[in-house]
């Protein structure tokens, strides 16, 4: 895999994020495929899983719509290409309005998955996961 | 894809489960990918990320012997072969001897990463996630 690949795949993964950051359903469609759309799957932390592009965005609509405020600090970020497919796996650490409040960050674990399509690289699936009790390094 | 190669998938796939239920490490072993170790990802369900092959067969020693009983029966598996790498999702329920005591079934959504090697389909990212809460169709 090239070192411009990674970078273009690691610039389609943060996308996903920015999107949630500024809760702008445009760009978080245009993270997500379109090109099977029934092979969209999307776990949110704590949830079942969600298939298919229509039902994962209209997810992300209520979740952004039910969230004032948050800002994810990437870290342990790992890409591997696959030719067209790519995986990313990752630590988000999760900065909400509550957070602030003096709750503590959380920490979602994510495994993320890209295909390279004609526009560039789209998230095929997104699978959050929380991780319970305190990490060891904390 | 054909039809062939999403059999072999799903078959890989369950070799993961079967070498738990088992509590074989040899099997467990064999199930992972060899070619890229540094590769190997695994996300036991609300547990922080485990990289690599050698920490990620140590947890599962640990795990297996500190299981007495588990039986997985995966639903809702979804198989996309993208070329050389394979991505299943699905549902694993999960009955142990606390859940045949009354605690009642555990769900655990998973996303799972295999990659096709001259031996055959070997997992490289094994994503497990808790089902927090009631699923709504319980």
């Amino acid at each position: 895999m090239s070192a411009a690949d990674t970078d273009d795949v690691a610039a389609a993964n943060a996308a996903l994020y920015e999107a949630f950051e500024t809760a702008d359903v445009d760009r978080m469609s245009r993270v997500w495929d379109e090109v099977d759309p029934d092979a969209v799957v999307c776990v949110h932390p704590g949830w079942p899983m969600l298939r298919g592009r229509d039902t994962v965005l209209r997810s992300w609509s209520a979740v952004m719509a039910g969230t004032d405020y948050i800002q994810f600090f990437l870290t342990d970020v790992q890409v591997t290409v696959l030719g067209d497919t790519a995986i990313v796996t990752c630590q988000e650490n999760v900065l909400t309005e509550v957070s602030e409040q003096g709750d503590g960050n959380a920490a979602v674990i994510a495994t993320n998955v890209l295909v390279r399509r004609p526009g560039g690289w789209r998230v095929q699936v997104h699978h959050g996961s929380p991780v319970l009790g305190r990490l060891v390094d904390e």
